[in-house]
């Protein structure tokens, strides 16, 4: 079809074609947003149709042989031409290992195992959403079987969300994590002084106000996105409809509040790429964990920090009120105050990543075949009462909890400490770019530390390789040891450690 | 490929091929849906893109050349099968007679024009939609010669909306309409009586509260859509996730609730279809004219007959306290009050119909050459003149008041007033089957009409033509004479004529 065409020609035809995949990849991305913020339930299984149909239109043109024939003929003409081709030619290699079959009922099953989970969670019924997470294991161990080609199941799924990460990789990480961890939080929660809580009632639609208001701070375009609420905060889309979600809890205002700041760090990565890049392969984030890196240190970095919590804490007495917390050092405390919860995406920046281990060796034993389905709940909770010293009271403070595993992102999990790793050494080559940051985040003026993330890395994309892209941001190699330095020091000082 | 199937696989999978495509139909709906009630402005040329990318998997799979091959050697089993295969035949002879490039152009251009038409209009600014409008009516004119090898351009795009239909077989009905529906008008405005307006301010939210209640009372299925604002109210998808929006007025209420009933008609519709058609071709109204019938009863015959707005004039009290309106004959009077207005989606029903004939007839120029898009506004302002007696004071009160043209729906309009010839002759026999109709709706009841409805109209979906659909509905063929009989009856009364 192509055979007579010149290299240049191939490109260019390759490119046009990836046009129209790039834009139905953004079309079914949306329907996952139209169903967690907007579908009535009653769609539930007629969504899971059209998800299927749409991951079968989009694996057909991601193994169409023409892709074969346009890559051998296509060259490129510098870096970016061939950071495409490399997109490409991944996305088309991926997708031939897998049978259409395979890729539409993964679709359609976790489409509707969704509703499933959240039934469950609601009623704290593990029973009710045992048959489905099976079926989503199996398939998904089908999946990795035939992406893995006689190699490591859990790899295969590891390096569709982290390009050339291993388990092997993370674990080396979080083994050097887990002792340092460990000890800070057991001198922490061993200190003598112990901040108070903020306490409270914080009316829903007045959290939603501010939230706005911390959205706008951190640079989110609102004229390429929204702003809703959904049962488990995220972000949506590429390019320029980049869409976020969170959640109110009268009593627990930060929860709204982080949760917006994570998911503007997300979006804010997706709207700062390049438009050059516009319904390509390089116009997205280049990995989860690097996503994690920008949602994580908006969050917790520049979010948590002294300065900024201080603007915070004028903004929350404007819009509430006298608080419980009498100043804005106590307010500070509040904010990173350290306690062992049940829930990941409440956890302070000590225990989260111990959330993450927990999920990590579950899922690897799980793709080991040395743990079944059935088993989670109680593998789960043996795990939780060692590592966090709390039995587990029910199951929606435990296996229950998060939305994952429904949609069998297995794999996934992994990538939020990778990016609080990541954010360490971000954070640290940040400070010595803008020596005067401080200042600027007790205006609640974040636009010194956007821009020099926006500059250095977001507007990249998918140009270069995970570790490349936190590489060439920070002008060193990543490692655990910035991130862990910053956690001693800021919370070594908060508990006079 | 299919060489070798039996008749009964062909038809099997056919079937099993369409069942994706209607499912894809269903997620370009989607789309349109999102655009109008949630997008970020800044998303419009992206959803442009996805549109046309979405349309050309659309077209791509309608043209498929598998498709002839089964509607060859396909048998139908029963009058259920042969329909499913005849609308596929129909939909892949259009679909062959249209080229890749044109249908995804289309969807990329209308789908971008909309905003260029809602920017146009908020400043009355002709000039600023102009070049697009010219663009979408070539567009328009192109695809129809394509659809009409040499036969009649508008006939072509009737046929799309109301399969059957000709501007022959609808000049005829509206030339018969005309003169019986100028006579009713001047007696009107001639009358000594006029009742009064309802006056006062409504607040939007409560406004809201009521038109939830609303399309309760019609047999609205929450669980299966939902109501959300927008500029122009529609209703959106088929099966198991039909959604309508409206919109509210401070100072009038009445837009909001018959926008509303008007809206849950079309989705009561969609939803009554039998669930067996699901995502097959029968699985959506059969046609615009008949979808309109269905908006229309629900909206005027039953919503503003006397006994029901006596009951609106009860729940109106609850919601908003003492009205201006003395009492419910008053108020049923205030709702049917006739008056020559600049919109469309706000007149009465003596006027309504005179709104569709001045679009028909710019429509009909247009596409037989006589008329240009540039020329469109002041043949408009002329032709409201004439049948309204006023000037047109505004574009957004004239020329840039509907959607419709930005979305290229040329042909569109007359099935309007298609539907209202339709829901006279369905009240005509409604009233023969269900004799207590009217002490129902005086208790807000509106059951005993919408399960008649539903049974013998809306549960068959397109499994008839449009006029068989009524037939079948009606006992007898359809033709203007009920309706014009219930309007002169009704205002005739009203205004003591």
């Amino acid at each position: 079809m192509t055979a007579n065409t010149t290299p240049t020609t191939a490109f260019t035809e390759l490119m046009a074609y990836q046009r129209d995949t790039e834009a139905l990849a953004q079309v079914a991305g949306r329907l996952g947003w139209d169903q967690e913020a907007v579908m009535p339930r009653g769609a539930a299984e007629q969504r899971g149709e059209e998800l299927a149909a749409i991951e079968g239109v989009l694996h057909a043109r991601r193994t169409d042989p023409r892709l074969a024939d346009w890559l051998e003929r296509a060259t490129a003409d510098g870096p970016v031409a061939e950071a495409q081709l490399r997109q490409i030619r991944r996305d088309h290699v991926r997708a031939t290992k897998i049978p259409a079959r395979l890729a539409t009922e993964i679709a359609r099953v976790t489409s509707i195992a969704q509703g499933t989970w959240a039934e469950a969670r609601r009623n704290d019924d593990v029973a009710h959403f045992l048959p489905t997470l099976e079926r989503v294991v199996a398939l998904r161990r089908e999946e990795a079987a035939a992406l893995a080609a006689g190699g490591d199941l859990y790899d295969a799924l590891l390096d569709d969300y982290e390009p050339g990460a291993t388990q092997a990789s993370i674990g080396a990480i979080f083994d050097a994590m887990r002792p340092r961890l460990v000890a800070l939080r057991e001198a922490i929660l061993g200190a003598d002084r112990h901040p108070a809580p903020l306490e409270g009632r914080f009316p829903p639609e007045t959290q939603m106000r501010l939230a706005r208001e911390l959205a706008s701070a951190f640079g989110y375009d609102w004229n390429r996105g929204r702003l809703d609420l959904a049962v488990h905060p995220f972000s949506n889309g590429s390019g320029n409809d980049v869409r976020i979600t969170t959640r109110t809890v009268e009593e627990e205002p930060f929860n709204c509040f982080y949760s917006t700041i994570h998911e503007t760090g997300h979006a804010a990565y997706e709207q700062g790429i390049d438009q050059a890049y516009l319904l390509t392969p390089l116009g997205q984030g280049c990995s989860m964990g690097v996503h994690e890196s920008q949602s994580r240190i908006y969050e917790n970095q520049l979010g948590r920090s002294r300065p900024f919590t201080a603007w915070l804490y004028d903004r929350m007495t404007a819009h509430f009120g006298p608080l419980s917390t009498k100043d804005a050092e106590a307010f500070y405390a509040a904010v990173n105050r350290v306690q062992p919860g049940y829930i990941r995406t409440e956890a302070d920046e000590v225990h989260y990543n111990l959330h993450i281990m927990l999920r990590f060796d579950l899922e690897r034993q799980l793709f080991a075949g040395k743990l079944e389905a059935a088993e989670l709940e109680e593998a789960w909770n043996t795990r939780f009462q060692q590592d966090f010293g709390v039995a587990v009271d029910k199951p929606s403070h435990g296996v229950l909890q998060d939305v994952h595993w429904s949609l069998g992102l297995f794999g996934y999990f992994p990538t939020y400490s990778l990016g609080n790793v990541y954010a360490g050494c971000l954070m640290q080559a940040l400070r010595a770019a803008v020596p005067d940051l401080d200042a600027s985040l007790a205006r609640g003026d974040t636009a010194p530390a956007t821009r020099w993330l926006r500059e250095t890395l977001q507007r990249h994309g998918r140009l270069r390789s995970p570790r490349e892209t936190i590489a060439a941001a920070c002008g060193f190699e990543p490692s655990e040891g910035p991130l862990l330095d910053y956690l001693e020091a800021k919370f070594g000082e908060i508990y006079a450690l």
